[in-house]
C-alpha cells in the first residue's frame, strides 16, 4: 500500500519464507530473498508489496504491476514482468490470506483505541464485576455489577456490558457497543456500535395500545462469531437468542428475539431476521435479505442479496426474489417477462 | 426457562392466583396450589414454569411438554400430559403475556446497566439541567444545559441528551443513544444506540457542490412510544418530526425529517420513511418497508415487508410489492407470472 | 415555526435585506420593513415567519397563509392574501434556503451538545494527540494516540477518535460516534453513531470455519462530505475505502470495504455498497438500494430506492428494480404485467 499509515507489517517475510509458509511455486527468476512487508491490490502494490490475481476480471494489470511478488494461478503466470516474484498457487487468494495473516497478526482483532493496557482510570467497572487477566478496558467502558470478562479480551472505549453478562477469553467489544442479558464465548468480536440483548419488539396489539411482553430470555454468542458494526441483537422473549460457533455477521443487520442461527453461517449487510427465524449451519444470507417470523432456513441454504423470504427453505437451495423462490424458477419468470416486454414493444412501436 | 440468569420473577403465583387474574378455565385436574416462578416457550418449559398453545403449528409439542402450567384454547386442553396443569382460555397468548407482565414487573422498562441509583459520579449533568426526584443517570451519560428529565426516568450508560431536551416521566433511555432538540414523552422507551434528533437529510442539489438546507425544526416523541436500537429519527427542517402517541418502532428505522406518524402505529425492523411522509393512526408496517417522499399512509393500512411505497394508501388497505399495490393485484401478477412461466417452461422443454 | 424552541434566528433580517440578498421581486403591497425572525412551512408559519411555495402540491395552502413573508413563483403569486409579503422568484425553495441559511448559521454545522467551549474536563485525551486552535472535545469523547484535530472541529460527547486518525478543520463528529484507521477532511459532518473505520467484511468461507482476512487499508473522507447517524464505513482490505468531496450519505447507509465513492453523490437512507464497489461522480441512489460486489456507476447515474444492482451501470443512466434494469424497461414490464393479469382477471371472472 502506499503508505502504511496505520498497520506496519509486524514481521515482514522475506519470499523463501513466504513460499515456505504456503507451498507456492516461485516462477523462474523469483528473488528469494526479497522482503515483503506489506500487503496491497495488485494495481497499487509497490516493490515491498505482495499481492494477488486469482479472477480473469483483474489480468489486465498484471503486465504493468510493480508489485514486489503476486501469487497467482499458473494461468496467469507469464503475464507479469520480470521484476515481479511471481508466486504460482492453485488457491492464490487463500494463500495471500495466509500471509496477510502472518504480517499483520494484530490487525486479527480490534485493539484498545486509546493506547491502554489495563483498565482506564476513566472507565467504569462494577466492584462486583470479576476480570481475568489482562484484560484491557478502554477509557469510558462501563462493567456492570457481576459481570465476567476473560483473559486478554478487550472492552473499547464508551461501550457499556450489563450485569451479569458473561464475555469469554480474547474477544473484543468495540467502542460504543452495548451488551446486556447476553453470555459471549471466546474469540468473539462485537464491532463498534452494536446493541446486544435490549428487548425484542413484542406487543400484543390492542385498540387501547399495544401491550408490551416482557422479554425475559438471553442472548446466547458462541465462539468464534464476528458482530458488524451497529448491528442489533434482541434478547429472547420466551426462550434465548442465539449465535452459533464461527458464525459471522455483517454490519447493521437486525436479528429478532428468539432467532436460532446456526454454526458458520454468513450474513451480509442490513439482513434482517424477524422472530423466531432458525436458520441451520453454513447458511449464506446476501445482503438486504429479510425473513419472515419463525422460518427455518436449511443447512447450507444461499439467499441471494435483497430476497424476502416467506416459506421455509430446503437444506442446500438457493433461493432469489421477493417473495423469495428458487434461483432457477426466478430466473425464468425474470427472462419470460423481459422477452415479453420486448416482443410487445416491438408490436406496438415498430 | 432452563436457568433464569438474568430475569427472576419477582412475585411468583400459584395457578389459583392465575385463574383469579385471568378468568382462565383450569382443565380437570389442574393444581392450584402449584406454584409459578418463570415463564417459558413450551418445548423448553419446566414444572414452575408457565408456556401457552395458541396456533395449530405447535400442537405437537403438547403431549411431551413438561411445563407447570400452560394456556392454550379448548381445542387442544386434551393434548397435554396429565402433569401439566391446563389452564383453557379464549385468549392463550394475551393471557400468558398478562401474567407474564405480573410475574416480571422490572422488565417492562429497561433500568440501569450499572447498578447505579442517583446520578453516576462519572455521569456530566450541566449545573443548569433540572432533573426531577428518582432520576437514574448512568456513568458516563451527559446531560446537556438547561436539559429537564422527569421523574423516576433512567438515562443509560454514556446516552447523551442535548442542550433544552425534555423527557418526560417514567421513561428509559438506553446505552449509548443521543437524543437532541427533542420533546419527549412520560413513559417512553428510547433503546440503546437510538440517535434522535440530529440534521435531516437536507440539499439542494448544485453542479457545485450541494447546498446545506438548514434544519430547524424539532423532534417530538409523545407518550408510550417505544423505540427500537440504532434507530434514527432527524429533526424537521422547517417543521416538526412527530412520532404519535403508543407508536412503537423497531431497530434501526430510519425516520426523516418532517415525519408525521400518528398514533398506535408498529414499525418493524429496517423501515425507512422518506422526508414528510405521514402515517395515521393503527398503521403497520412490515421489515424493511420503504416509504417515498411526502406519502401519506391512511389509518390502519398494513403495508407488507419489503414493500417500496411509491403512492398515497388509502385507510385500511393492504399493500405490497416494490413498487406497491393492493395485495390482490400484487398476488393475482405474482400468480400470472408463475403460471406463465411454467406453461412456457413444458412449452419448451417437454 | 410555532415556538423557536431549539433554534432561535442569529440575525432577524428585513424583506428589504432579503430582496437585496436574493434578488426577488417583491409583489405589490410589500412590507420591507417587515422583520422575518424565523422559517416555518407554509401551513404553519406565522407572522415573524419566512415560507415558500414552490410545489402545485401546496398551492391550496397559500389564500390561508398567515406567512410574514413566502418565495413563490410568478404562477401562485396572486394565491396569497394581503397580509402575506409575497416574494416572486424563479426557484422559490433555492431562495428560501439562502435565507434560512443567513437566518441560522450556527444550524449548518453540529455543535457541543455540552455547552462546551474547549475540552470537557471528563474527555480523554492521549498526551500524544495533537489539537489545533479552538477544538471543542464535549464530555466523555476519547481521543486516541497521535490523532490530529483541525481548528474549529467539534468532537461530540462521547465519541471515540482512534490512534493516528486525522481530522481536518471546521468540522463536527456527532455524539458516541466511532473513527479509526482514518484520514478526513475540513468541514465534514459526521452525524452521531457513526462507525468508520472498522473491520471490513472478510473472510475466506472454509468448512472448518471461515478464516478472517485482515483488513489493513484505511477510509478516507474528503472535505465537504456529511455521514447521517449509525452509517457504517468499513476500512479498505488491501486498499483504501474512499468518499469524494462533497459526497452526501443519509443515515443507516452500509460501505464496505474498498468501496470507492466519486464527489458529490448523495446517498439516501439504509443504502448498501458491497465490497469494492465504484460509484463515479454526481450518482444518486435512492433509499435502501443496494449494489453487489465490485461494480461500477457511471457518472451522474441514478438508481431510484430499493433497487437491487447486479450490473454495471452507464454513466447518466437511470436504472429501476431487483434486480435493476433501465427505468423505461422496468416500467414497461411492470405495465405489461399488470395488464395481463388485468385481462386474465376479467376473462376468468366477468
Amino acid at each position: 500500500m502506499t503508505k502504511p499509515y496505520f498497520f506496519e507489517a509486524e514481521a515482514p517475510l522475506t519470499v523463501a519464507q513466504i513460499v515456505s509458509l504456503t507451498g507456492a511455486t516461485p516462477r523462474t527468476g523469483a528473488q528469494s530473498d526479497r522482503v515483503i512487508r506489506d500487503i496491497a491490490a495488485l494495481d497499487r502494490a509497490g516493490p515491498a508489496d505482495l499481492a494477488f490475481l486469482e479472477s480473469p476480471d483483474f489480468a489486465a494489470q498484471a503486465p504493468t504491476s510493480h508489485a514486489g511478488a503476486c501469487f497467482t494461478s499458473d494461468r496467469f503466470a507469464a503475464e507479469f514482468p520480470a521484476a515481479v516474484t511471481v508466486l504460482i498457487s492453485t488457491h492464490p487468494y487463500r494463500d495471500f490470506v495466509a500471509i496477510a495473516r502472518k504480517l499483520f497478526p494484530s490487525a486479527l482483532r480490534p485493539n484498545s483505541l486509546a493506547g491502554v493496557t489495563g483498565i482506564a482510570p476513566s472507565a467504569t467497572v462494577h466492584p462486583s464485576a470479576r476480570l481475568e487477566a489482562n484484560v484491557t478496558i478502554d477509557p469510558g467502558a462501563v462493567i456492570g455489577p457481576e459481570a465476567e470478562i476473560g483473559a486478554r479480551t478487550t472492552i473499547g472505549a464508551n461501550a457499556v456490558i450489563g450485569p451479569r453478562v458473561r464475555i469469554g477469553r480474547d474477544s473484543a467489544v468495540g467502542a460504543g457497543a452495548s451488551a446486556s442479558n447476553a453470555l459471549i464465548g471466546d474469540r468473539v468480536i462485537i464491532h463498534p456500535g452494536c446493541r446486544i440483548g435490549q428487548d425484542g419488539f413484542g406487543f400484543v396489539p390492542s385498540p387501547d395500545g399495544h401491550i408490551k411482553v416482557p422479554q425475559v430470555g438471553r442472548v446466547i454468542i458462541q465462539h468464534d462469531v464476528e458482530v458488524g458494526a451497529n448491528t442489533t441483537i434482541d434478547r429472547g422473549a420466551n426462550r434465548d437468542t442465539v449465535i452459533g460457533e464461527g458464525t459471522k455477521i455483517d454490519n447493521l443487520n437486525q436479528i429478532a428475539h428468539n432467532v436460532m442461527i446456526g454454526r458458520h453461517c454468513l450474513l451480509a449487510g442490513h439482513v434482517g431476521l424477524s422472530g423466531s427465524v432458525t436458520l441451520g449451519d453454513y447458511v449464506m444470507l446476501g445482503g438486504q435479505v429479510g425473513i419472515a417470523d419463525g422460518l427455518t432456513i436449511g443447512d447450507g441454504a444461499q439467499i441471494a442479496a435483497k430476497s424476502g423470504v416467506m416459506h421455509d427453505v430446503p437444506a442446500g437451495a438457493k433461493w432469489v426474489g421477493a417473495p423469495a423462490m428458487a434461483a432457477r424458477e426466478f430466473f425464468r419468470q425474470t427472462a419470460l417477462l423481459k422477452r415479453l416486454a420486448s416482443d410487445r414493444g416491438q408490436g406496438t412501436r415498430s
